[in-house]
């Protein structure tokens, strides 16, 4: 079995239905990968050993999703330079402006590349950009999706045009 | 020298003048405490150990203030079960908000007493209000600076109503 | 029966199925409590009584909860030294935010320890926090609850990487 | 000297320079009305006692300007049935959004007449406006004053068309 | 049949739902009204008129409700010196956020008297308030509104209390 | 002299240094205008009538700028069919804010085309998009300008490009 | 078949429940229009060459709609110097603030006539009133729709008054 | 002269004081680059071709910045497979907020790796560490600028403490 690139790291079982879609692309795009739970706040050891041994088990970018106050992808990114993609989850009475706040907005010198809130697609499509300076195929790839977006696309605007008629 | 009973922590030293009004009111209430540096995320293991050894240092409330994703107070919450009190501070394009929210809206379990935005003051009368359950003399401090207070603001009132005579 | 050493108020009985989330985590862990409705706006006069005489009844720690406007826990503080939490609660049109806000924005002296919005489960963990400094048993109780946490959402982890595989 | 009709309250004395604002317009209206300083979290008792001999003392509005949590407005019309006007204040990280919504979101039964943020005027010209009912000079002063606003604008947008040409 | 005191006006039929709980509390308190659709956008001179004419037919308050650019109130309030109580709606993406600020803002010599987002209830309150400066009956039924709300919610509690037992 | 094509109003005279950037515009793309002062509740009669007589006097579409409740843009465009341009102001606690949503929020079928916060230039760049429909020379004075925009912004980057060597 | 004088896009089909009653307006209006899917982001030079292309195709009006990041209407409006009108879309956890901040905070030179959220009803009646100012006969449609909505809103106002007795 | 790897575009000179600090990371970190004024409304065909020729040209990661609407990196995003950094910039009324939502809530499959408000120092860093995956130099150099910054941060809190003895 294939040594994993990404790590896709989330606060709490409940938050799997959202990152699940990170999986889903990545397994699209062939790309390795493992996902866990680890909390910042509940798991605090397991969760800066997994960042710190990242890079050295051969993990490439790290994925990581939390709501509310959200401190997940911060408290990761601390623990090592490897590229966090932080994915604010839409939870708890402020849904999801608290978890966009607390990932995106880090103090000078430990970034989190921050998508939109539940935007664990995009998580996934921003890891294979990263992957894609390193591995040509991945260009490639990634050029392949978004030619077979626009065909998508072009085709229900054709459709809607016709209905129009 | 006194043993601390609370800990003062700020993630930069940025944070300090308006993290030193919590500790000039833990002087003027008679509570020893110290004061430290400790980011998240840019001093984790410090700032994990801090937390960890705490309680068995003698120390008994926590006091953290931290602007924009201000993950210190909800992060030392995850390695100590001692009351530890968040302070947001307004700093950045989004002036506390972003700072109030990271602080406030921690996962069930772990929670983080907040105050106010560049609420430095009532952390520290929030401190002494938690010991005053184990010890007496600060209730009855508290009792008497509730009284001045109270007497402060009347005279204040007595001199405005005459002004308008 | 036991004398109660946390006092839970809410302003509306509506607002029980959020407030009793409290009561459980302090029954679980063996605090003894009492739980009233108690109106800032609507019951002043028994609101500011109860604040007054909840020490001397030997009350330590006043947990209060209450929507909207959300007067309750800061006028509970303005009558007792006691440290106060305050819950704020969603409900109405701005789901809480208001709640939050007037909760946490406490003017110098008169703190409110808030929680996140609904938070009634950590304003008891954080009760228990408070009251952990006084009685040595629960923090012992504190530390069993974090471990027993920590080994259920490791579990929960690894049944989430046997089923990616 | 003749008794106050309307009573303006603030709870603390840097909120003079916004609410002395709404004392100049009862002036030029020709009403009668006293200031005091009066906060409902340092002076819970006074507040409580000013606001329920309020109307048998003569008094027929209240006014209340309070900042942040801004609980002024909403303690005093806990305890009386006169109609209370709040002035949410600027001031603080949240500048006047927190007053706003702690002064406006109250609960069924006890209404607070919100104005504008920092619209000290504004709650001068309303309770006007409500005296008007009772007294049918000041309908008449409420109409000669928006006639000569009116003047005042038209002659400005005159100067303005002029320097335009 | 009584001629009214009162008008409640609202901006759609759809406002209905919320408006007519401002109605519901006018009948219990014995204040007779009169119930009008009137957009400040799309019925702009009968509104005008409305409100010109509103005093000499013997109105005392208005109550306005509108949503979304929540203009009614204010454009009310811009044609008589009457004073109007707003009461900003929840409808649309921004859930009367935006009716809010449309309501509450309005510039010096203008106020309108705003009370909560779908605060229909009280602002059929505070126009009792109003009232009961000239009609000492109306103090009279507030008052006992009053005592009746605290003797049924004291039962909630004590209802509490035994529940827990 | 020529009859104007373009009103532009204004709630205020304060709002001049905004709004006469739009005046500056029209005048550089060779648009007549006129400016005035008329308030929405201030002014409601000129302002109802200046609206209503717009269309017959010539005027093409109409620039209204206001702060805070901003209810001018609406009221104008409820009485008039022409193309109203509004401008919300950023003005008092909210900045803006409050102004955007008031302007932009309106009900079915009474649009305002609403341009950014201070936007007086862009509420002029729309006003002459839109008479280009109507007059072929203003479509190409507005491809000049943005031509000449190109064209500078490649020089500004040209010389950032040469700094930084 | 006429020529379309309206085009209608939108950046995804998912927004064709909003979208498609800005093409029913028309439709009522009597004007000719087009709709199209069009992607800022999945479409891009499909999108600027369809705005680069509008005016000599006879387009006199765009109309876009798009959700969250909602760059549509502003990549448009770069490439075209026609009139554009904005409808942001609520979608997403921001539920459309996001959509009416990138749509209407557009920079100097590039305006986007901005409509309320969800609002492509308004959209279409803006259209109708730019178009207006060309076609004479518009003009009498809009003032024959304005007079109808009023006849309706009065008879419900009637019905209302009726059901009240 | 080396050949850049990332490329920092920027809406307008305006946003130089702050794009500039990311350039100054790169230069301390050893990276080329280019920096541009690259506007995706008033330079769109120059954004896109810079955008689709980057990859080619050797460019590896780009940095992209602007305020209010701020497109940006959202169109130099769909232009490129390329990791995308978006710096929304603090301008305007909305003070970034703006920025920050029309950055970072892309659609799916168009990412942008957003960071904080005037963020461009972490963009770099996050540059950095995006490299790091294909360069193990910039592991390396990176690891180095962590231990430079806790070291510094160390001395600055054994400063603080010996002050406050």
């Amino acid at each position: 079995m294939e040594k994993p690139l990404v790590g896709i790291l989330m606060g709490s079982d409940s938050d799997l239905p959202i990152m699940e879609k990170a999986a889903e692309v990545l397994k699209e795009m062939g790309i390795s990968y493992e996902m866990e739970i680890s909390s910042a706040h509940r798991l605090p050891e397991k969760t800066a050993h997994y960042a710190k041994t990242a890079r050295e088990r051969g993990i490439e970018v790290l994925i990581a999703g939390a709501g509310m106050a959200a401190h997940l992808a911060g408290v990761i990114a601390a623990h090592t330079t490897l590229p966090v993609i932080g994915v604010p989850l839409k939870s708890g009475a402020l849904e999801g402006v608290d978890a966009l706040y607390s990932t995106v907005q880090m103090p000078p010198g430990i970034p989190v590349a921050t998508v939109g809130i539940d935007g664990a697609k995009n998580a996934a499509y921003l890891a294979c950009e990263i992957l894609s300076i390193k591995y040509p195929e991945m260009a490639k790839k990634l050029k392949d999706f978004r030619s077979k977006t626009k065909r998508t696309l072009q085709q229900k605007s054709k459709v809607l045009k016709k209905r129009k008629t």
